[in-house]
């Protein structure tokens, strides 16, 4: 038996624990699961006789080395930051390692050593970072391979709600870490590429500067921009290319009604609210606009974001209760975005049914024979239930086949590594269309500049 | 003779030294000015016979500690973080000392040896912070006296142009730090209180919340919070008022026409733009603007900011130039705060002969006797040229007269200290009056919420 052990049997660890279990018996694979939490890990696997869960504490040099010694392959599932005692470890015990992190320094910094020791270690390879990098660079290297040369490059994701679960005026419901969609875009400017400018867009007007994307069967989208759209600029070889952008997707009219919450200072986390824990939610807003003896909050709202009565986002706004003098805060010394989070919580968590949707969207431009050309390449993946959702899909599958990939060589390039290489993105998306996550692509009129992109 | 030490001979010490000096006979002062430029503080002062000139390097151990030994007061007028070495020494060799400077951490951290040796270590004596909080405390104090309680305190400051010299469409000149003019009101949201109800404006909204304010025989102002309008609520014993508001002035109509500018992310002060160096003002504009192959920058400028063509704003824009696509940035790798800063430069640099103004409100409001009433407090102080700026004899006379008040034992209460108490506000302001640096007061109906105030 070959022996895998996965650290963090959390919400995206699902398909990525069903799919191994499910190649053990074929593939003779013994999987171990270490969590600090073992009963929720056994919840998740069930009893199998190729499995086991045990305690694992990360920070305790001692059980993690055990454990780690006594696998070939680690897939650590933790937070990012948490990752890299485990590496050091499987340097010191020559073992290889996968996560869908993105790479920290200190990750990057064991390049040398995996090389050494002839390890892969993968990172980056769940869904955004992951899935993006491989059907992107799938679509660039074939555009190279036939003589093109990149012009453009533009690519979307969204973690959604999916349609039959789609039931709020924002067509959005929290899919995976709250907080950091409400703090989505801070800690400065949105920079890009567009037609060999520079662009720069300030936080408070992002949510303003959107671009639509019409993905067939699911009707219209919008994005916003991501902080550094040139993050990959060099890694996927686009040093020469025109137009460079990355962004967040949403149902549209979402981006215009969250603009108010930016507008107004709700998203700030950077400083707690006098006495949050005795305001109501009316409180909290109140405390955004001007004093008024008369005037009411929902009036002094209105015309502070200057939205007219007939105006279709002031409905998403009742719809979250915010002028309720009833609900209270309740928590001390928050901040405006922990304080936002609350609100949004009440409105947009899952129910137990509801399902969730992964979108993701590519744009290719490229010049062949004097030619211009642009691809489009979509995908978009359902979840099952709130076990099983799209999230653990597209994080958890790729994670999985490539780790098999790994114990079975067909990956074996050394080296702290993002799937960027033919070696690995070739089987990987391939297997993940028996998964049903695939990209539709088509050739359409090469448009370049994009007149919907404010 | 007694000696006084004067550290840093800069634009806002020319006041200083003449009250200094015109004193000296009278009063019997050696006046001893320490500068790193000997020829710029020797032009700034002449030749006196009470007075000397030395090079002092204030980072020197050696000559600082022989400049101090050999004075009975130090008056530093260095910027605030070159204050402490020569604070120091004051307790050292037990001098005396006077900044205008707020005070910080490390000052407060000197207070109980300040105290032991019985020293005045004044701070905060200047115009904003000092003549702001002499004026206040005075009016405050009487308001208490008289048995009445403070429930409301509002206070306002500008650095403005004269009137005669008022002729830009802004209404602005710089007469004082640039860069502190162009990143003003960034680091956090304003918080305020009004009516017991705290209230937060993010940066971004900053400049469209403004409150009139009306001087006699100056017209009408506007003014924007500042960052922490609570920062003397203690210190003033304010705790119990219900609405405390601190703001800086200008001229009506600067704040619209500034918000233009942090709208669009042009006030951002922590992150370089990409070769700025070879940037036409144009260039820099259009970077902050949505890509067009077709539209001006001009048109989307207006389009983006939702300026209409007879919008009296738009002519502001124009007089500055920022659509020129002849004039260079030149800067590398600068932030986009330091290129508006030099846009600005260009055109709102005070000529030779430009004169610069100071005005200063308050506005108290008390209870007595069951009744509200409201006292309002103005100042207005005009420059008479580029050297005797009203800048420098706001700062300059009231460190010169507290220093002479502290050598005379006028001043004798001992501790690092600003001037809020009677022994030191009231023979100040009295003598202040001699030079036409006077407020006129008047009362009027208590307003309390002011619906202005957005």
């Amino acid at each position: 038996m070959r022996k895998i052990l996965i650290i963090g049997a959390g919400k995206s660890s699902s398909y990525l624990i069903k799919y191994l279990i499910d190649k053990s018996t074929t593939e003779q694979l013994h999987i171990t699961i270490g969590d600090l939490n073992v009963e929720n890990a056994k919840k998740l696997v069930g009893k199998h006789k190729n499995v086991s869960v045990i305690h694992l504490d990360v920070f305790n040099d001692e059980s993690r080395t055990e454990a780690i010694k006594n696998s070939e392959i680690v897939i650590s599932m933790l937070p990012a930051r948490f990752h890299i005692e485990a590496a050091k470890d499987c340097i010191t015990y020559k073992k290889h390692m996968v996560t869908a992190s993105y790479v920290s320094e200190k990750m990057k910094a064991l390049d040398d050593d995996a090389k050494a020791n002839n390890l892969v270690f993968m990172n980056e390879i769940g869904v955004d970072p992951g899935i993006d990098h491989m059907s992107a660079m799938q679509v660039i290297d074939q555009i190279r391979d036939n003589g093109g040369k990149m012009i453009l490059f533009e690519s979307f994701t969204g973690g959604l709600v999916a349609p039959e679960s789609d039931t709020n005026l924002w067509n959005y419901k929290f899919t995976w870490n709250p907080r950091n969609v409400v703090t989505a875009g801070q800690g400065g400017a949105a920079k890009f590429l567009q037609e060999n400018q520079y662009k720069y867009i300030p936080y408070h007007r992002l949510f303003r500067r959107t671009e639509f994307l019409e993905v067939e069967n699911y009707g219209r989208f919008e994005a916003y921009a991501n902080r550094d759209s040139l993050k990959y600029q060099s890694v996927y070889g686009l040093d020469e290319v025109k137009t460079l952008y990355r962004g967040t997707m949403r149902r549209v009219g979402f981006s215009r009604a969250w603009n108010v919450f930016v507008q107004l200072g709700m998203t700030d986390d950077s400083y707690t609210i006098d006495d949050s824990e005795n305001m109501s939610y009316r409180d909290f807003i109140n405390s955004f606009l001007a004093y008024s003896p008369t005037d009411s909050v929902e009036l002094k709202f209105r015309h502070a974001l200057k939205i007219d009565q007939d105006d279709i986002i002031w409905e998403k706004f009742l719809e979250l209760d915010i002028f309720s003098s009833k609900k209270m805060v309740k928590l001390k010394k928050a901040t405006p975005a922990q304080i936002l989070q609350q609100i949004l919580m009440d409105k947009w968590t899952l129910s137990e049914d509801d399902k969730d949707m992964i979108v993701m969207y590519h744009k290719f431009g490229y010049e062949k024979n004097g030619q211009r050309h642009q691809i489009e390449s979509t995908m978009v993946t359902l979840g099952e239930d709130q076990t099983y959702t799209a999230m653990a899909k597209t994080v958890g599958l790729p994670v999985a086949i490539a780790a098999l990939a790994i114990l079975n060589k067909k990956i074996t390039t050394p080296g702290v590594q993002i799937p960027i290489t033919k070696e690995v993105y070739q089987p990987i998306l391939e297997e993940l269309k028996d998964y049903d996550i695939k990209f539709s692509e088509k050739e359409v009129d090469y448009l370049g500049y994009n007149p919907l992109l404010m």
